[in-house]
């Protein structure tokens, strides 16, 4: 560090300085803009971020209850220990279990064309031989129910295309996930045999995207699966041709019991406040297609990172911060309802970050928070504009982090360069190669600063 | 469009709006947003750039000169002419021509392991045994002068890393070119037989960057190539090891008289200023590795896509928008200059800009203009905002433009988030397939909301 300490600790005895009152000191300002460009020095020469995402996603795709995920948690775990964090535990957590199988396959009849398809996360199996049944296409919901005498004995097949017009994927992303969720139920409510439905991505290629799907208790069950956007937009020029096209699906997966997982938990313990406790979260678990290098081993490591750098440069927040690796986010929520009922009662949480967008060019923060909150929040922007991730806005969080949120504690999700996010998002593409290490690190480096002088300022 | 156009049109008869005031009435505002709406929701869903990019870069590569660069010129062309642009014509330029051959190895004797490189643009050829001779290794030109006597008869290998610690690549680039653009001059000042230089990235592999590199009249010629960073950091370990290492180098490049080439040119008339000309340019020369994907075939057909969406919404500028495809960035400029030379006499440029940086996801626009011309171009912020490329700041341009600059012209260069831009950059990684669809088409949309509002209310 160039900047005199003598001279600052000297003037932080005399003056308490306060990043979020109108005018701010600049000999304070550059102290702490210092700090802020030693960790971006620090990280971009000797990160080592894409370092663990090769250790972490080698462990292979990490379902809730999976071996694999209890590998991954065992491996964060001794992470944690190994770069010295403080209180590494992991906290136990009930999680479903879900299997998918070794046969997943459709394909129309007579012509014999396969189509490329996948179960979903939590669906029942077909029986071995499949099921086989004439296609009925829909859009919505709504047009479903218009069409709804039709559906009985049929293979209801949702081709909602997501809406490349929109700037914001996930809203896109949004609008169109209820064919995924909800097909099913809406299928089997008139007596559909089961719900294909279209993969939720504007990509267009033959890899199925996966993901949760639910059922209702008072509506019979029935296998539901995602098909590719090619094989969709190929099903339905068929059905064009040929309304009574039959298609064969075969599914094999299985629910189990539920079983016991973990949430991991590592800190750097504050100095001065440490019942002030900053959540840096990410979720553990992953689909079981690809690695989930994104979705969510990016956001992970982005957490265990950012700590890691704010360690190795001996920068001792004030207030504690904390990272959690929450298990169970793609299938359950069993993770981040844990963690809010065994913790927050004892502790007071100022803030709770999640990275779960993906390991792209980091741009800003979504902040939920009241607007005293985040006003505070916003001052950070000049100390992140270096990275152009000072991009703080009105909304934000994670769905690991959203029963904290309920329980009135400010959230936040780092907001990345998502335009590629769902051509990999549940696929065999989430895979590292995918993941840039550069753009990567830049994520923690960006983490690590908001959280550090949220850590010093408080909220 | 949705917004009542006869009141506008009313509304337009009766008050001079200016964007540049300090008070903006807001159902102005609302007119223009409404524009920019359309922009961005037509490029999204019915946006052709990749399309074009898959057709330009199928030609190849295209080093000036080449029967490629004459392909992709006739190509860009036609392209212009069938979508419907005013005065699309070619205007000759003498380019400089150089031919790489099809030897560059090298290797390290008795060992006898292999090193990746390839000849830098302009290097004469080695006899066709090669050269041999014994390595330093420098850092620098100052190191080169304190070690300048043990220089003679040896190959000079340049060895300055790109410095990663910095966010901006660019000028970590502009820090370490010297050694492949001065290199061969340095070495033979003091002797040298050959120059190898380092590849200017920071991604290790083992794939050699190439790129333009100069002699000096007065001084001996000697070949010179670019060794990929794997290679470079294993010649620097076994030197280590070693320090009488003897190198063989063979090139079988060679230097050919100047041709005739050509830039291209076509517009979309004004129909209130038409002597008032935007420049939007992209180079149509790459290098002959890859196929120039990034470089610079994305900022040629966001040029021409930014010009298709404006013509296809039937938005009428009341300014000229001209597309440039300069000939000849990367190995003379010669497109730039006899641009600069024939035209701007003739007319009035009030903007020049260019996209060279990549087909990545925009961010914003670098400026080079005074500061009551940046504050106006600062104005269209607001514009660009829901597309998250609001990033206007002072300084920008581009190679090609720079002799429009130094006449006078404002210049502008599209800002994009370059992280991976120099692993890719003169390499035979410039492949399409590090292009996204989707953040090439922001591109040309950021593009034509830019140029679009300046062709209305000028500068």
């Amino acid at each position: 560090m160039r900047y005199n300490k003598f001279l600052t600790i000297l003037f932080f005895l005399l003056i308490n300085f306060n990043l979020y009152s109108q005018s701010s000191d600049s000999i304070d300002l550059k102290y702490y803009q210092q700090i802020v460009d030693n960790i971006i020095k620090y990280g971009l020469e000797r990160g080592k971020a894409y370092e663990m995402l090769q250790g972490l996603t080698s462990i292979g795709p990490r379902l809730s209850g999976s071996t694999q995920c209890a590998q991954a948690i065992a491996w964060v775990k001794e992470q944690m220990i190994s770069l010295g964090f403080d209180n590494v535990y992991t906290q136990s957590v009930m999680v479903p279990r879900w299997e998918r199988g070794t046969v997943e396959e459709a394909h129309i009849l007579d012509g014999g064309e396969k189509l490329s398809i996948c179960a979903l996360g939590g669906s029942i199996a077909t029986p071995e031989e499949g099921i086989t049944g004439d296609i009925i296409e829909v859009h919505s919901v709504d047009e479903l129910h218009v069409l709804k005498n039709q559906v009985k004995g049929k293979i209801v097949f949702w081709n909602k295309l997501m809406d490349k017009s929109k700037f914001n994927q996930g809203s896109a992303y949004g609008e169109a996930a209820f064919q995924r969720t909800q097909g099913a139920i809406e299928a089997a409510r008139f007596g559909g045999i089961a719900s294909i439905s279209r993969s939720l991505t504007i990509a267009e290629d033959d890899i199925p995207h996966t993901g949760v799907m639910y059922y209702n208790d008072s509506i019979p069950k029935i296998p539901a699966a995602a098909i590719s956007t090619k094989s969709a937009d190929y099903l339905s020029k068929k059905l064009k041709e040929n309304s009574h096209l039959k298609v064969n699906i075969k599914l094999s997966c299985r629910i189990l019991p539920d079983t016991v997982s973990a949430n991991v938990i590592g800190e750097l313990r504050g100095i001065e406040k440490p019942n002030e406790i900053i959540i840096v979260g990410g979720h553990i678990d992953s689909w079981d297609k690809g690695t989930g290098a994104h979705d969510d081993a990016s956001g992970c490591i982005h957490a265990i990172e950012a700590l890691r750098i704010i360690k190795e440069l001996n920068l001792k927040p004030k207030r504690t911060l904390r990272a959690v690796m929450f298990v169970n986010e793609e299938n359950g929520l069993r993770g981040g309802k844990q963690y809010a009922e065994n913790i927050l009662a004892k502790e007071k949480h100022i803030l709770a970050l999640e990275s779960d967008a993906g390991g792209f060019t980091p741009r800003g923060f979504g902040v939920t928070a009241d607007s005293a909150t985040l006003e505070k929040i916003k001052k950070l922007e000049r100390f992140l504009k270096p990275i152009d991730v000072d991009r703080i806005t009105q909304g934000g969080g994670g769905v690991d982090i959203s029963p904290l949120g309920k329980l009135g504690v400010p959230t936040a999700g780092l907001r990345v360069d998502g335009h590629k996010y769902f051509d990999y998002h549940h696929s065999d593409n989430d895979t590292i190669d995918k993941v840039h290490p550069r753009e990567l690190e830049l994520g923690a480096i960006a983490i690590a600063i908001f959280v550090y002088l949220i850590a010093e300022f408080g909220l």
